[in-house]
Formats: C-alpha cells, structure tokens, sequence
C-alpha cells in the first residue's frame, strides 16, 4: 500500500479509473470520491471505483494522504484550493491536460509540509463519464508530471504513484509540455472537429475509414475540450498557426497542379506518421 | 459463374482483393492479372488472387468478358484505352478514387458493343501493396458507380459484379462524386498529413490515441494520393476552402477567448460525428 487514503475530486472517466486502477493494484487502502453529482458517486461506489462518495469537499478530503483532482481543466485551481484547507499537509496531484501556470496560481494558498507535483496521463477515450472508467486506462500509457517544486520526496511518491497505476513517468517543465500537448493533441482535436463541421450528414453513408479515424475524437466533450483550447490558449494559437501555413502549401501545390510538389509535401506528412508506427 | 474470364489491370492492394474476392466468391471461372511488375504478379499468384499474370494488355486483356482497372488514378485512361482495343466489345469497370471526366476522356476509343461502367469501391487501407490484399476488402463496403451510358443491362451486370465481391452499390452522377468523396476522403488525408507535418518526430512519444487517429491514413501512399489530389483539384480546392474558413473561425473564437463560442463551435462538429457512430 503506498497510501492510507486517496481522495479523487472529480468522478467521470478519469477520476473513476484512478479509483478503480487504485483498487485493482493495491494502491490505495481506501479511495473517497468527491463530486457535485451524487448520481456520479453513487454509479462509482456500484463500480467499485470508489469506497465512499460526497458532494463535500471538506468531508472527503478529511483524512487523505494524496488528494487527486480530476475536475475539467478550468476547475482544478479553486478545487485544489479548497482541499488545502481541508487535508492540510499532505500529498497532492492532478490529471489536467494543461499544466502551465496552474502551481504558481495555487502556491499562495498551499499549507506548510503540503506538496503540489501537477500531472498530465495521457489517456481519455472519446466516451466520458464514471461508467467507462476502466483499471487499465492508464496501462502502458505516459503520464507527464510537471513539478517545479523542490520536494524531491513528494515528487518521487507522486511520481511512484502514477507508476503504480500503470503509467510511465515523464517529467518536463510546464510550459514545454503546454507547447507539445498543444500540437499533438489540442491542435488534432479542433482540426477533427473542423472535418466534421464541414460535412453534410447527407455525406456520411459515403465516408469510409479514413474519414471515421480522422474525425473520431471530435465526439468528445465540447465543454472540457472549450476549458483545455482556453486554458492553453496561446500554445494551440501557435500550432494552429504552424497548420495553417502547412495546409496553405498544400493548397498552392495543388493550384499549381505541381505533382512532385505535392507527393514531396505528403511524403514529409507519411514520414512523421510512419516514424509512430501504428 | 457471372464470369468466365476477368482481367485485372492493375494488381496492387484493390486489384489483388478484387481477384481473391472475386475468386473466394466464384465471381469468375478464370482471373488474369495485368501488371507491369512482374514480382508483384507473382506475389498475386501466390496469394491466389489471380490465376495467371502477364506484363502485356494485349495479352492479358484477349478472352475478357470483364476488364476491371485498378491502376492509380492517373494511369486508368490510357489503360481503358489500351484494354478497348484488346479486349473489344465487352464490360469495363475501374476502382479509381476520382470520377469527373473520365469516360468523357476515353469514349472516342470504346469499340462499338463496349460498355465502361465507371466504379469506385469505398475501400482501402493504410498499407498498398498486393500482399496486403484481402478477400473481404469489399465486404459491407459502398461502391459508387458513376453511369453515364444508356446502356442498361451493362450497367445491371457491372453493378451485380461489385455487389458479388460483397458491397453495395449506390449510383451518382460523377460530379457528385467527386464533390463528395472530396470532403469525405481527400480532405481528411490533406489535413491527417498536415497535422503529422507538422509535428516534431521528437514529440511523438508524448502523443496519445487522438494523434495516433488523426493521423493514420497520412501514412499512405504519397504518389497515389498526389494523382488523386490533382485529378479532384478543383472540388478539393473548395472543400479545403470551407475548412479553411471553419477553422479560422476557431481561431478567432479562441484568441477572444470566447469559451460559449468555442463549446458551441464544438458542439457542431461533435453533431456531425455522432451521426456516423463508432
């Protein structure tokens, strides 16, 4: 057992699969869920993500070790705030998908002895929600952590604590992870989105794989992904930036019907793609 | 039987599953395979997809009472053109990705009692190569085909072909075609190479399932895809200037950092996809 007790505020897909991973590996000897939405908790406790649930943070971040916030991205500041107050020194992380700027805005509220070390696993799926949560989501999958604290101690058991889950471990400075989570997820996700915006449903039944795997995260939540393009909102800006110009090269080739340009420009996309295998 | 002797001109990843499929599903009594790769038509024998191979039309295409091209794009004319001559007065089809113009292109050379039915199966995959062929390739797969002849019985017997390699067949004009399958497939290719383009190699392993989507079919075949683009220029052009505009509009929604904006620019693109399902 690493930890006495984890408390997980935010139960949909990720917090739910924190609990259940926690549970399934023997992370945890007790895992409190925190939510708005008692409904939530109530299908965590059936999924046996978690072993209590409340709608206070107060009540559940009471006797935690390591308090793991879940909330969507523009959450995790005021609720990492409030479980300070409540848990006091002790451990704490998160699983948000922008990391820049958000230690520095909770520092000032930050107890003596308590220790902050944000972190990113990279995994999500296009379904969210406590009742996809799966105890392998965060198998085989990285988890970057972004510590700028100087608790080599704290970094290390937060660090152990996401190995323990599954994940591999990778640390990078917040800003470095902001700019290439910007290209290689935030960007592909509003460029899936714009494919989709722009085709008639009539044109579905005509679409064949290509389009279903270019398209498929567009299906996820408009409402977390509206929080991460804000949060992060100067990195995606830039790559956007980056794309557009791409596609703008592409576009002049094919105006002027330039073949060898075009395979040229699509072979430098092939060898990208190809150097991550399938 | 609904033939006794097809002729495949063209024995890649299409034109080696239109002879295994065609072969599995007792389409024909005898399948030749045209190529001007010996290797690869070896390769094809091998794999059963064709019964015999030659590098010569004139030899492969003699005794056809079904020529079917699965050339690139750029190269279907001048073989239908090449295959009339030899084969006669029997049925064409061909499997390329781009229909405007085609049986324009090639109508002062069919021989009187000739039919082309021009076709375009909704089928692929990332990897070409005759070794990658498949007998279900076509299977609960749509084939459009694009008739512009008045001959109906031809029409009927070509259609029933690519219904007997397991799709299903739905008539367009080929304008409509082109129009569409230009937002549903070539767009999405420019765009999956772009993302992948512009991604540093090193940033790879700090990329998730999203990227992993977006991205696959930016591994496919360059040369192929650059004949396509040129020979659908002008309804890509267009398609890529409606995804231009939508994606600028993202870009503004986000530098105003207009969060209601964004979720409902997201929300649209997420309507979209859920209609086509997983």
């Amino acid at each position: 057992m690493l930890f006495d007790q984890i408390t997980i505020i935010g139960v949909g897909l990720i917090g739910g699969s924190v609990g259940l991973a926690a549970k399934t590996r023997g992370v945890a000897r007790r895992v409190v869920g925190v939510d708005r939405d008692m409904e939530k908790l109530k299908r965590a406790e059936n999924l046996c993500a978690i072993d209590a649930g409340t709608i206070s943070i107060a009540e559940g971040a009471r006797g935690a070790d390591l308090v793991v916030v879940c909330t969507p991205v523009d959450r995790i500041a005021e609720v990492l705030i409030a479980a300070f107050e409540h848990a006091g020194p002790v451990l704490y992380t998160d699983a948000g998908s922008v990391k820049g700027g958000l230690a520095a805005a909770v520092e000032w509220a930050r107890p003596d002895g308590a220790a902050y070390v944000p972190a990113h696993p990279l995994a999500g799926a296009e379904k969210n929600g406590v009742e996809h949560s799966r105890a392998d989501l965060f198998q085989n999958r990285i988890t970057i952590i972004t510590p700028d604290s100087s608790d080599a101690h704290a970094v290390q058991r937060v660090a152990a604590f996401w190995e323990a889950l599954g994940s591999r471990v990778v640390r990078m400075n917040a800003a470095a992870h902001d700019r290439t989570l910007a290209a290689t997820s935030h960007l592909p996700h509003a460029v899936a989105s714009a494919v989709a915006g722009v085709t008639p449903v009539d044109w579905l039944s005509l679409s064949a794989g290509g389009f279903r795997d270019v398209t498929r995260i567009a299906a996820g939540d408009p409402a977390l992904w509206a929080a991460i393009f804000q949060a992060n909102r100067e990195a995606v800006l830039a790559a956007l930036g980056l794309f557009a110009n791409r596609l703008t090269e592409f576009q002049r080739l094919l105006e002027a019907s330039d073949r060898a340009g075009l395979e040229r420009w699509l072979s430098e996309g092939k060898q990208v793609r190809d150097a991550l295998g399938t």
